[in-house]
């Protein structure tokens, strides 16, 4: 569990400049819209968690606050600022840019940053040129998905992305990514300490499976549970119309079920959904044929939702042969796809199968409102914590506070739905699937 | 401020009978996911916020956590349920209302409620006959907007619709309404007291401005602000399409600018907004006009986005004998738009201003995922207060955490927009607009 | 009615080049998908409309086909072009300034076309300065609404404006415009012609409304009936949860009453459509008034479609002193809300009016993917014609046939909605409103 | 070449009754938005294709028109109705099934009507029992996708069918599918001749394709590549932020591919479109492969919008033993993957492909304002032609006229993009793909 000294955040420095923003902060106290540079989040928000500590709230593991500083690291209008975009696409990364872009001009007086293309690889010699941000060129990228810099993924080496930083005298880089992209920020961030340079590593974490912890959701996870739920309509309105019609939805979520159990209740009509932290068998009474079996029978026709990472453990029993050879390539959506086939057959039942994997449609479009507020909202975070020579860290929400949060803590783990929390719980409400399906 | 005897729960008695739920919650305990029916949720959640206070945690302010009991006031299969949905129309309602009747068959056995029809009014003698609502009846009406139950405003005689309830035999009946149908609530409350009845009263609070407190956001305000984003697009369009183009787009909020602010901020177009919680002067060098009217020169074009409650005291000035010699009626966008001309006029400049005014596009849709989620869970959670004999009582997530809260703690204030919360600077940034508007 | 002279296209001259695109066409039949450029496409389509007539289909009523031609009037590579987008937003601007952009570069090797800004205006001295257009410019513009050379209404003077076509060397002027603006660029024609100069002017017609006469259906018309079939369904969703729920929606239409006959079949759930092309009364046993109190008391709720321009006779009697002592500001919407509250409030029967006025939001978005299409066929078709030397004629697709049509037959009457045409007739069925709401 | 032989619509007999809309079409004549009874619509539309034909138009091929008649076959009020929804789904088929009971029930006094369950399984002993369908049982149900009678592929056996359409009582059915399904209709047709029984078969032409002839566009097209498109855009925003980016959009279409030509025109972006009409190469110059990777190169990235019928030749050379020894499962869009992913590793370039199969999310959704008139005036078509005592026959839209059309016309051929028509140059011109890629 985060103690107090994991979350403390590493200052490149004294700071050396009056923001232009300090009259505006100037006098500002904590309130429920307004956390003061010189309070801290609690961590913990339960008597439980709190009962029996140390009184002195101040020895709490807590988070800083992001927002504007009184005072700056970097000097305004001089400093000189790197964007890159690493990883897979997420909504939200053409929105975070521009706001990077559109704070710093508008707020800090400096009219122009450097984006990096094509991910880390356009920290190297071989990589992209980059590109010249102003506020003309980023204006509309925000109403178009995907990335203006284009991505890629995987780490280059730390000394070359330094050696380059150096070059064109970057004093912010601004990371945006998901945990591999991260731990590539650890390194720039360690390499960088070792030369003495003063350059500062801000993260915008990125991960449409929302499995980054102590961040509260990730910028585009909304949007993209909101396109899941349309994939699960039409799972069932194709299941519906058929003679024994089950719709089987394979969503994202390598490690983490959210966007399935989100879209799930969002969509209200899954019958069950499968996810990687909660296990479940194919056989038995309780197991997802038996009762899929049972719910078509009773009302015609059902959804199973599943996500990428569930029932790895089912694939590796019966996997390797089964459909590739190479248990790397085994695929839960075509597994249960013929599994079901071959049990419906088994049991002379009617089947009309129809298999829907909506892939990028979900992760390509533009962000939602509710999540464009919020990239907007990151990327002001992100840009007061990198003038105020924070570095190593990256910004986030949680329970509705900016905070900050150090990166060797958003790497340490996963973030993942408790099979024994709330969400879960309300996904076997609306559901009613078995409680525990291995039985 | 509140305080720990503001936050206590009305209860109608011991529980009396064991949860169908039961084995479901036995064992949890609090984590990031999960708070156990035995903890509470504090109040506050910073440093400041808690030094100084007596050391025991259980002597804080702190809300009961929402969620199933394992014992149960009302019994399973044979509790009558009513639902009433009262005033303005907020996406969602229907989606209350189905997960509330789902809930109750699928975990409760309760296969039936009553729904009372036009709010209020259907407590009455006077009003339309109530409807039987099964899991059938409801099971699509979440794919449409507004309420199946109809609505209507105003309240009604406590003692008449407590006459009727007991007529039916209701044990739990669920309230879906603003501030206004609260205080109806509580009325009833009032009089089931007094009669020594056991009736439940849970509010589900709705309020398309989100303007009631200490339950975080209210459901339906997403899809809300998404809507009238649109029109801050609408707007923009005409504004930049025209010679001297001003797009002017009045949006809901008569006495907290939610919707303004976060419209405005989706959008990232607005060049100000006015809300009623920032004065704002139409003259002076930081007026709107003068700063409008630069902006034009400038840009070619710019977008004013006001929230309806916003720049009353300019109302009360002029307002009696210009638009209809009625103060009650007069309106700042018709207002606006009149001094814009004007202003523009006496300056010599070219405007084509176009006036958008949404209105109902943006409250009759069908909520956006993320809120039919949260109308979904919002409703279990008040399902299970009902059921474990809570009263007097609404729902709300705070925090990320589903609560408890009085009925009279969320009448006693409105929610608003701080002018120096995080929410309103993040606005100040994005637009530019000056932070003091009455200089 | 058109004969074959009304139909005939002005030719600057005879074709002195050979088009980039003739191996292309070369050869090319009469199918069901293409018409020969030496073929014709008749006017008539039925066997009376045929029966009688002179043999030879040669001397029928017929226009000339759209696209590409073997020859061309104007040397490819080295035309001067110029863009102008006049009067009202309609969806599709911006991609009709896209195609033509785009055509004249990949397939006559243009690489840039000069777009004169905010309409006619931009063709005078006192306009602002023309863009550059190239491919790069126009490559996104048609993911957004509205149109990125600006528009402004009324006419300008033609020896002005041709001054400035011939100062600038433009040798083909697209109009993209209204009737008005083919007012105007029909005097240009004449100025050209008078100065004895090769300038070809061709229109591509724009109308929200769907008014202009013998090109099939205006762009964005599809995209502005499905954006107002929205507009009812928030009237129809307000109606229907208030106590005598009334919702009235005005959409466009001031002539021709299109777009509330098919947004109202797009919706099936308006009541009553009133258009201009068919009187109503508000009194009597088949009058507005009684009908729709009727069918509240039957159904609960009723919704009634208005088109800014149905009923002026009504306002003519009523108009001058009523609302604003003018005539000329007489408004349909505000006379039915008034008389329908007045009406209901006689019968003492309640009434929740909800009144419902989408205006801009339905000319502002970007088109849906149908207009998408045709705005690209018909700026295609357009650059074809204007390379090929044709002048003071516009594109449309009639009966699904790309045509080129005189300037003049398309401002010598208006388009509107037949009383006894089937289109009527469906909403009729539709609605079952009376046939005759006059008596 | 269809005669005027071919286009002539089968009668059970002459008309016995009054329509209840004969005072409506009374004294209407042929005009720009109606075809009288007694007229005639053209076949043809040229002057070339009416040259030096026999002068009298009556011997000219042409359509019986649609539309309501004086007098009926069938009783109004007392006539019994079947209808039944056949193969894969299709926008729009709710929106056609609630417009005919509606039509049946406002104009002819025709209270239900009997909806046939999972298309002809229905019309069997063994298939699921039919049920009933009023005006309440459909009024919302065009509201959402899928068709609410189930459907199924196949055909059944004639006798059987026409046994239960006797044992029901059934005088129309209205058959609502593909040409699959036309072919069963034709049967029944047959049948219920053989027995001299007086039941009239309408058919409603259903095709996601638009591969069906003579009939103008089919239903639910339009929303069909609505949703295509979308699917090209994730496409290309994927393909634009990778390194050596490529989008790969497999689209319906196994005989015809419209709907990948109007996807790529509306969405501007596709680099290549590949149709089963026009013949492509892999290697060679003009090659897909070379060109693809000159575009990459040129571009950075490019996308290619295959339909699922094209390059089967290239399939039937390579695809037996590659993918999965059987040339009926050949599929080619994994093939052009597998190659493209080949020839970028043959030539060393750098290859991130995205492959989109957008499926299911393109027929399950309800129909686009647009599609929901067209489906509203072909119920309304259908329904007056079997009250009229039509049979053996389909409702189209043609040219803008509604059209009666027999069915054996219907099922005599494809509907295809023709090659050297103004659509697929349109696809040329904005693509600039090779026009010959088979060199």
């Amino acid at each position: 569990m985060a103690e107090l000294a994991d979350l403390r955040i590493t200052r490149l420095g004294e700071p050396r400049y009056d923001s232009p923003l300090a009259a505006f902060v100037a006098g500002r106290r904590t309130n429920e819209h307004y956390v003061s540079e010189d309070d801290r989040v609690l961590y913990h928000d339960t008597v439980s968690d709190l009962d029996g500590r140390a009184p002195d709230p101040h020895s709490w593991p807590s988070f800083e606050p992001g927002g504007p500083r009184r005072r700056l690291f970097f000097a305004p209008t001089r400093t000189k600022v790197g964007i890159v975009t690493c990883g897979g696409l997420c909504p939200g990364l053409n929105d975070v840019i521009r706001a990077i872009v559109m704070e710093l001009a508008l707020h800090y007086g400096i009219g122009e940053a450097t984006g990096f293309r094509n991910g880390y690889l356009g920290l190297t010699p071989a990589g992209p040129d980059p590109v010249r941000l102003t506020p003309e060129v980023v204006h509309h990228i925000n109403q178009h998905g995907g990335t203006m810099l284009g991505t890629s993924r995987g780490s280059q080496d730390a000394e070359v992305m330094v050696d380059r930083l150096v070059e064109l005298g970057i004093d912010i880089l601004f990371v945006i990514g998901g945990d591999g992209s991260m731990r590539g920020a650890s390194k720039v961030v360690a390499e960088v300490a070792r030369r003495g340079l003063e350059i500062a590593v801000i993260g915008v974490p990125k991960t449409i499976d929302n499995d980054i912890p102590f961040i509260g959701q990730s910028f585009g996870f909304v949007t993209a549970f909101s396109r899941a739920a349309q994939s699960i309509s039409v799972a069932m309105v194709e299941a519906q119309a058929a003679v024994g019609g089950v719709g089987l939805v394979k969503l994202m979520g390598r490690h983490s079920g959210f966007i399935a159990c989100y879209a799930a209740l969002a969509n209200h009509e899954a019958d069950f959904v499968l996810i990687p932290e909660v296990p479940f068998a194919l056989d038995g009474p309780n197991g997802l044929l038996n009762c899929l079996h049972q719910r078509v029978k009773e009302r015609g026709s059902a959804v199973v939702v599943v996500a990428e990472g569930a029932g790895q453990d089912l694939l590796e029993l019966s996997g390797a042969t089964d459909e590739s050879g190479n248990a790397r390539f085994a695929d839960i959506g075509v597994h249960l796809r013929d599994s079901i086939t071959r049990y419906f057959a088994e049991q002379g039942s009617a089947l009309t199968l129809k298999y829907v994997e909506p892939s990028y449609a979900i992760r390509s479009v533009r962000p939602d409102p509710h999540d464009a507020v919020y990239c907007l909202r990151l990327a002001q975070s992100a840009v007061h914590a990198g003038m105020a020579g924070r570095t190593d860290m990256v910004v986030g929400r949680r329970h509705n506070r900016f905070i900050h949060v150090p990166i060797s803590l958003v790497i340490s783990e996963r973030y993942s739905v408790a099979p024994d929390g709330d969400l879960w719980m309300a996904v076997l409400e609306q559901t009613a699937q078995p409680v525990d399906m291995t039985l």
